[in-house]
């Protein structure tokens, strides 16, 4: 089989290629190809693998040219965040917006040339979620809690599950959303998005560099390791349409901390030294952003097929801290980190 | 002020026209110009109006355009309606979609290039509404009821309410989306919409031509009037943003009804002999979209706004009636009909 993974040479996109060549193979079939599409080069490690495709360049212009291309499915993750999409309104509509939506019609050209059905999973954001004026926000946001997001980002998310839905109730294409909640610990420079800090106040402490945290201790936020995030990802592709259940997009698991909770984690995991190097500076635009984010959130449909998030946080410092002791920038990336 | 209506051609959109032009003003200013853009010609009684500016086209057309016209508020009614999108998928994407967000596009141009935001009222539907196999869909559809539409146009209509959220909440435009109800009893020829027969039911027996219902009696829908409806829609231009509550899409009122009630109506108000005219003839297409679509609906934000729907389907037929009296066409209409 032929795959198709957008932004896949970003975070999740190239863990979950990684994951996914190390497999073999997906729902049974082996894995020809990996094509990667991104607007940044591929890491050099996927790059070398025969099994992947690289195709570098802006994502409207690889949707298009994807109509002259047999895959048999696609996750799609490439996206305008947050930050961008309040700084530049036309960005995030064209990279959000047009881009799924031609991606949407090259897969339904070809299934109209006679292909069977892409499957495809695009991967959403708990960021669709937030408070109205006219409808409250609940402490834990749900599968079928109404969306009123209060950003761009999480409207052009929001926007993409229906005409995914849409596509998929046509049969165009065989289409499922994940909302991922906010995925920590990031390796790695700071992305633009608002949560960027979500990760930032663990990684660069493991780093020994100081780190300033916009929001206050008691912010409270829906967060998952890249781990569960990668396996969510793959087992709502693998999973058949009835156990997907319906069209609506479901919340992928979620572990609720406070920043109180992660730096408490923190100092269990690499002591008071590393909690030390955090220190707080209010950043109003951020702030503003993360106060009309979820607390927290369910994810009773991943639940019942079989997803859980870590239990806590520490957790998911182990699993930063192990996955980096592997990588070749593990002696910068882990020099504030004595276990 | 200078209004904008798209769809201005159309059933509502003229009446609406007709409605702002008798009154002469709309939240305290003088109405100057009425632009009626539509891909059909404008009736000959606004045609005539010195007040009204007629535009014939491509609504796609229109709205680029439009970057270049000085309007300070806008009705956007334009839309394909429910079969003619299932039909023709293309289609629906490019007159509800492209559209609306060429139109936003222009408005927030506009802004950017100094003019203050153009309120505009959107006319989403009841049909965001439908049953999603992970999500049930309650009696009766409120404000706040997760929207998992199961047509094109009711994907539309929902996508285009939180493009309109987000224009506005960027302060492009002051938008305000109302979902409207079924309306009927639509003067004419039946639109192509799969809600045709709500009105050709009550229209037909009081021409007295024969009419097919393609649904079952116990079928129960969220109908308006279209007196209510134009109504709304004006209120809903007018109320305050705090008035209007949020940023979120609200119902306009309905009268819940099932097929019976609206043919027990038309028996009382017009004779057993009208009734007699309609027969049954399913149609699975009409009754499969028309199944997926909502029982009944409340409108707890448009009642706070004092906007209620009629006390009984009577008085819609009554009104319907009314109406036609007063026009030129009056006794082929009502040729069925019997004081």
């Amino acid at each position: 089989m032929r795959l198709l993974i957008t932004g896949g040479a970003g975070f999740i996109g190239s863990r979950l290629a990684r994951t996914l060549l190390a497999r073999g193979q997906l729902q049974g079939q082996a894995i020809e190809q990996i094509i990667l599409a991104d607007q940044f080069p591929a890491p050099a490690d996927l790059a070398a693998d025969p099994r992947v495709l690289v195709k570098t360049g802006p994502l409207l212009d690889h949707c298009q040219a994807l109509a002259h291309e047999a895959v048999d499915g696609v996750f799609h993750l490439a996206s305008a965040v947050s930050g961008e999409c309040e700084a530049d309104f036309d960005l995030g509509l064209r990279s959000n917006l047009d881009s799924t939506r031609a991606l949407l019609d090259a897969l339904r050209a070809r299934h109209q040339g006679g292909a069977a059905p892409a499957r495809l999973v695009f991967s959403s954001s708990v960021a669709v979620f937030g408070p109205d004026d006219a409808v409250p926000m609940p402490e834990r946001v749900a599968d079928d809690t109404l969306p009123t997001p209060q950003t761009s980002y999480g409207i052009h998310k929001h926007i993409c599950e229906h005409l995914v839905a849409d596509y998929t109730r046509k049969g165009y294409i065989d289409g499922r959303s994940a909302r991922l909640m906010t995925v920590t610990v990031r390796p790695g420079k700071p992305n633009g998005a608002a949560s960027a800090f979500f990760s930032g106040i663990i990684r660069e402490p493991l780093a020994g560099e100081p780190s300033v945290c916009p929001v206050s201790l008691d912010v409270s936020h829906p967060v998952s390791s890249p781990r569960a995030t990668v396996e969510g990802l793959i087992a709502i592709y693998e999973c058949t349409r009835e156990a997907y259940g319906g069209r609506t997009a479901m919340n992928l698991p979620a572990l609720n901390v406070t920043v109180k909770d992660m730096l408490d984690a923190l100092e269990r995991v690499a002591g008071p030294a590393a909690r030390a190097r955090v220190s707080f500076e209010r950043n109003d635009t951020i702030a503003g952003i993360v106060s009309r984010w979820p607390k927290g959130a369910t994810a009773k449909r991943a639940n019942q097929l079989g997803l859980h998030a870590e239990k806590s946080f520490d957790d998911i410092i182990r699993q930063y801290i192990a996955d980096t002791q592997a990588s070749p920038h593990a002696a910068l990336a882990l020099k504030g980190y004595t276990p």
